[in-house]
């Protein structure tokens, strides 16, 4: 009988396994979108299952439930659980979203590893828009706009570091302004930083305009966002509705998911007949050359993602890798001598 | 800073927390089903995710992805990853399916708990029939007909010692003669187990049937189904369309999820427009009390269980709090210290 063995890697091991390497996090998410725009990933649609307040109503936490077969290269199931949380906001003691992935093997079907996601998150999250940076950014991008300088503020900036090094100013605000000097001080002499002090100061006329905040109603006026601009809208609904129409072209991480979530900014305008399916293209399709990337340096791109299984599963599946080869992290085994019946 | 606790349980653990408990599991299933037919849980439909030989067609393996809320008294989010092998069932080294449950906090959104649930899985669904036969079984059933001796048969036999402890013949069999003849050993003195040559045998003229194979093609044909008895199919496929046509009465534990299976032995008849949606009736309304058990001696009645994650969870939730309770399993932490960022 064989003992189905499972690798545990707390987040300190994900760390260990070059967990904050963003670099190496651009590579993933450059090889997972480019499997998903050749169609070599099996991703069925997150599954959201909220928890209320005793009202029945009230957003209390929320688990969201990723599964996905990565194929190409990869040839790697897993799941993304990440559960979402306001008690935890409330208390301040622990992160809004927790996460945790599970690998599976796809010959065997057993669990080969379940590791810490929470920080996997975030690096993915950022590498994405450093991914859509690099293949949509205006040519000799000077100026940056970020909005939100929390987790993701900070991954992102650790993007930015890579993927636009020559960057003149990176302005960055958060409603937590000490926050924002926080970690604007730990990428002195690696970004050169701005703090501002609103949104509107941080965007208007800024080459690349990312939001990463936590609101859930649009805040960014389509007057601050320049002609020939990126912007990147990390979360879902930060922008009015305007910031998408005037854009020239309209880029997304999956149109399946974000046109089906009751949530997203591109609702609204779907219902209008504002905005039509044919004119959204997938980033993966533009990684895998399969559609262009900004054609001119006059036009505004627009890019929204919704976070997807299979960036999460190809940066597990590095860390997993890189813990083997360490050994790090704790083997687990699923029964210790033989499956009992 | 917390730091979330997760406690991990190998099947030895499940074990030494009752996991083998058939009255406990009993209990779970009708807790599980009441909830179900009061509505109090959030199920979202099973995820099928398969992965497929190298032709592209051929089943290889499957994971399911099973996340469920259960409300009630319960209280508790979880989900089952669900996998299953056929490279498994030709090495003959590890189970067909091997499942793993997580359990997690709807407050803080942590996980608290991943445990084995291979064994949890098979407990349970023989729980489900158990059920199924306290509410639909014809009063003084003396014969029972089951075919498939696997891990099933074996929880199966367990149940029936419980919900049918006065059986005057228990008839079994099994492609494989002498795994049916170890397992009728084991239940040597506790049931009257009589080994028969096949389906027909087991099954004509018995008060209760229960088919638990993984043929999935159909193989039971009407005319052994005796009126007044009750027809529990454990698989999804096992009986011709007359089985289901004959029957007075059709329970099924999710109609919402069977009616969508393409797999299912209903698919073709829903197609033919020969079963509609009104004739069938959930089990857990039966067990909350909304809708008759049986109604009378001769009335012929076949059950489906399609397999449920809210009733690995409520399992899964038992063997968690009595292993808390007896300080089983390894504790992990997903971060040592603090969150990182």
């Amino acid at each position: 009988m064989t003992v189905p063995e499972i690798l545990f890697l707390s987040q300190e091991d994900v760390i260990a396994a070059g967990g904050l390497d963003m670099a190496k996090a651009l590579e993933d998410m450059e090889l997972a979108l480019r499997l998903h725009g050749e169609g070599e990933i099996n991703m069925p649609p997150k599954i959201f299952l909220p928890f209320t307040e005793a009202d029945g109503e009230s957003f209390r936490a929320a688990a969201i439930t990723m599964p996905v077969y990565v194929g190409g290269p990869v040839q790697r199931a897993g799941v993304k659980w990440a559960a979402e949380s306001m008690e935890n906001v409330r208390r301040g003691d622990l992160p809004y979203g927790i996460d945790i992935v599970v690998l599976h093997d796809v010959d065997r079907a057993h669990p080969v590893a379940i590791m810490d996601g929470t920080l996997i998150t975030a690096m993915r999250t950022s590498a994405i828009t450093g991914v859509a940076t690099r293949y949509l950014a205006p040519p000799e991008s000077r100026v940056v706009g970020l909005v939100g300088a929390g987790v993701i503020g900070r991954t992102t900036l650790e993007a930015l570091c890579h993927v636009l090094p020559d960057v003149e100013e990176v302005r960055l605000c958060d409603l937590d302004r000490p926050r924002a000097q926080t970690l604007a001080a730990e990428f002195a002499g690696r970004l050169p930083i701005r703090i501002v002090d609103d949104a509107g100061t941080s965007l208007r006329g800024a080459d690349v305009c990312i939001t990463m905040t936590t609101s859930r109603t649009p805040y960014v006026q389509a007057e601050w966002v320049a002609p020939g601009s990126l912007f990147a809208q990390v979360a879902a609904n930060e922008v009015e509705g305007e910031v998408i129409l005037q854009a020239d072209r309209l880029v997304v991480d999956e149109w399946e998911q974000i046109s089906h979530y009751s949530g997203s900014a591109f609702r609204p305008l779907l219902e209008k007949g504002q905005v039509h399916d044919e004119e959204i293209t997938n980033l993966g399709k533009i990684v895998a050359g399969e559609a262009p990337g900004r054609r001119t340096p006059e036009e505004r791109i627009f890019f929204d993602s919704f976070g997807m299984a299979c960036e999460d599963i190809v940066v597990a599946e590095r860390i997993y890798q890189e813990a083997r080869r360490h050994g790090l992290g704790h083997p687990l085994r699923l029964w210790e001598l033989a499956w009992a019946m």
